[in-house]
């Protein structure tokens, strides 16, 4: 702990914004070097959003990939955590202003993520659940048991239609992980809990602007992907994207309407808001420019990484907004500001590719690792193996194998309670025709 | 399935309102008898709500004491269940009314259980967490862990004292668990997570208007429990009560005041407000005066059990409003239902008493069982094997274990992450003196 700042005597302070993948490898990396940091995050807990999808269709609880960041940080002594929303950076007084007080810095690493992009689709964007967060999660896994509770006592053939519709946008690993969860969790639990709902009724749908899905995939994997969503029930629309919400409905480009109360948007991510208070180049998706070394052009002291940061590889193409691809650079920046610190020579980011990897549903995956396409169970344990693995904290990864155990040999999910909701969601209008639904209810589901 | 009502052929209908502990037994008492049965409730899981201040002191998650209705219901053909709001019942026609629809009935079981009871205190009521609902113990436990987030950056003396002051209103059981397990959470978890605060602020104030705590148990059990209480840092104030909440704090009876911005009002329970749609004699609370045989007094197709149902024993008191009444209750009503089909003899409710008992903290209880007086640690291990002995569903009463036991050896808590708080609670005003506090938290907390 000998090692100070040269200027007055005290230790740098390094302040990261953001406690995702990157941000927290950096934390973590930095433990061991004589520095102050200062970890912000808008939330109290790091989330392992690769499972998010399982949240939302009540495989796992929002807790089991939410690990809290100061249980994490506990043997770090100079990793300072505060819960708090960046409201502006002050890259001249070096300073990052919150809105729990403004704290000076000597290096900013700033990981702070995305956020969904809606392309400007204003009414699409009311009507739809993003997949950010864990509030996110929960509103889908409430808007899909709600519906099916509504459509226990709904005799309207229109509204029945609407309501039993669940639509996701975007054929990317999280849409396909998405809707093949949403089809297992009706063929698998919700075909049992409401025998009296014609199943034949439910339709799942993932939208693709592209010609075939999981472009970041080998073209014969996404076929096979494909055609195992399709086994599972999905109804899989490509060439066509989505241009409008209303009546009620999503429009579609190629000109047909989806009549639907349930829009998951996986179509599209943004660089996070954070990244445009550096007052510095951003690329296209609001992501920010930076050098080799992952240093702002213009400012050797404020750093980006992770999804946030746009930075072209070998062959000219961005590295892709990947956790693994954000790890790597928390590691990077971590030497990077040692090395600077001492007054050497800095690293360039060079990316290893760890590959990548999507679920399809019970039992199936695709994955291309090591250069080779995996498909089916092997890919399938091979993606169980790599996310117990990397789930962080050893009693959530307890958790989520006793869980995940009781899903797959009972094909039960226990986590369907509607703990959050306090009301059904509007669209639920009793009234006048109260009785008639009555009536429906008891001719079909009372056994009459 | 030979029995069929004599008047038109179709076989009874018994309509349930209520999915708790005397709702539940009774629907599943009722499985094999041919009559069609329609379980209401407002939510679609069944909660253990002995275990909910648990889920409030982060020690177990909601799903883990919810258990949805549905999946409980499958191997029961003719029990169907409706998740619906019960605004009206209408005696005279037979009939439910809710927001999802109007449901005939020929026999009515009310089960719709208790509410909170301010007994008019409007303010307190408007700043207190209720204990009724997961909603409420998520909202209590975001209260605990976002008061000590605030804490971090708050150098105002009088602002940290309100921040640090958790107030449980009411000694019953449920405010006695309820305040050894805050002070277990604090003294275990929260006290290693937030290094920087001094816990002498913390206080932890238990409020109980009777020279004593646990009324309902024998005196020394009582005195133990407080000396615990108070061995784990809990302030018992007994011999007063809550008058108002003005000022930013709890005005007392005895002239005192609390300055606090969390109440956890745990200190009086009222029957259901479906009780009042009934029409009917109410005693005390509310609760609806029934025969011996569990029917209204001037309906004998209408029954009442559970918190809501007022009916005294041999003694000539009311019997309490425990989970261990509610279900001998769901017994004999659907033991009576079948008796009246078949134009045989009721019987009357005679209670089994199976004891009280209360944790107070880590490996210490006081329980009343078998007429014999139990504390410390075995009054522990008994309430352990009892409580997960009743927690419904083998895969949850796992999950809780798993839980239960890695906060026991680690004490730990894993649930902490505020996943359902998208922002910090009001009181928290950034702005003016954001620099002050900024430099506040850098010299306490960045170990400059």
């Amino acid at each position: 702990m000998a090692n100070t700042d040269p200027q007055d005597g005290r230790r740098p302070r390094v302040v990261i914004i953001g406690a995702g993948f990157g941000g927290l490898q950096a934390a973590r990396s930095l433990a061991q070097t004589p520095v102050d940091i200062l970890l912000i995050d808008r939330n109290n807990y790091h989330g392992f959003w690769p499972l998010l999808y399982q949240v939302a269709t009540a495989a796992l609880e929002p807790q089991q990939i939410a690990a809290p960041v100061r249980a994490m940080l506990r043997r770090m002594p100079n990793v300072h955590f505060l819960m708090a929303m960046v409201e502006g950076i002050d890259r001249e007084r070096r300073e990052v202003i919150t809105d729990r007080g403004t704290f000076p810095y000597d290096d900013l690493i700033v990981s702070a993520g995305s956020a969904t992009n809606f392309f400007g689709l204003k009414r699409v964007q009311e009507r739809s659940f993003e997949l950010k967060d864990v509030g996110d999660a929960l509103g889908v896994r409430n808007s899909l048991i709600c519906h099916f509770e509504q459509a226990v006592a709904e005799h309207d053939p229109k509204k029945l239609e609407r309501l039993l519709t669940f639509v996701v946008v975007g054929g990317g690993p999280t849409g396909v992980e998405m809707a093949g969860a949403i089809a297992e969790l009706v063929r698998f639990v919700l075909r049992r809990d409401y025998p009296s709902i014609d199943m034949q009724m439910v339709r799942i749908i993932l939208i693709e602007g592209a010609d075939r899905l999981l472009l970041a995939f080998p073209a014969p994997l996404a076929r096979k992907a494909q055609r195992k969503l399709e086994q599972f029930g999905v109804e899989v629309r490509l060439n066509t994207s989505v241009v409008d919400y209303s009546d009620a409905a999503l429009q579609l480009k190629d000109g047909t309407t989806l009549a639907t109360e349930t829009i998951v948007w996986a179509a599209g991510i943004q660089g996070s808001p954070v990244g445009g208070m550096l007052d510095t180049e951003l690329q296209r998706g609001n992501r920010v420019v930076v050098t080799p070394q992952l240093q702002l052009p213009d400012d050797p002291n404020v750093w980006v990484i992770g999804d946030l940061a746009y930075l072209t590889g070998a062959d000219g193409k961005p590295y892709p907004q990947l956790a693994t691809v954000a790890m790597q650079q928390g590691r990077l920046v971590s030497h990077n500001i040692r090395q600077k610190l001492q007054g050497k020579p800095l690293r360039s980011f060079r990316y290893l590719d760890k590959g990548v990897m999507a679920t399809v549903g019970r039992r199936s995956a695709v994955a291309r690792i090591w250069g080779i396409n995996w498909s089916g169970p092997i890919a399938w344990y091979l993606w169980l193996a790599v996310h117990l693995m990397y789930l962080i904290g050893f009693r959530n990864r307890l958790l989520v194998l006793v869980n995940w155990a009781y899903n797959y040999f009972t094909y039960d999910r226990a986590a369907r309670a509607l703990v959050a909701a306090a009301n059904l969601p509007s669209g639920n209008e009793p009234g006048a025709q109260g009785r008639a639904e009555a009536e429906t209810l008891v001719e079909r589901d009372w056994g009459a």
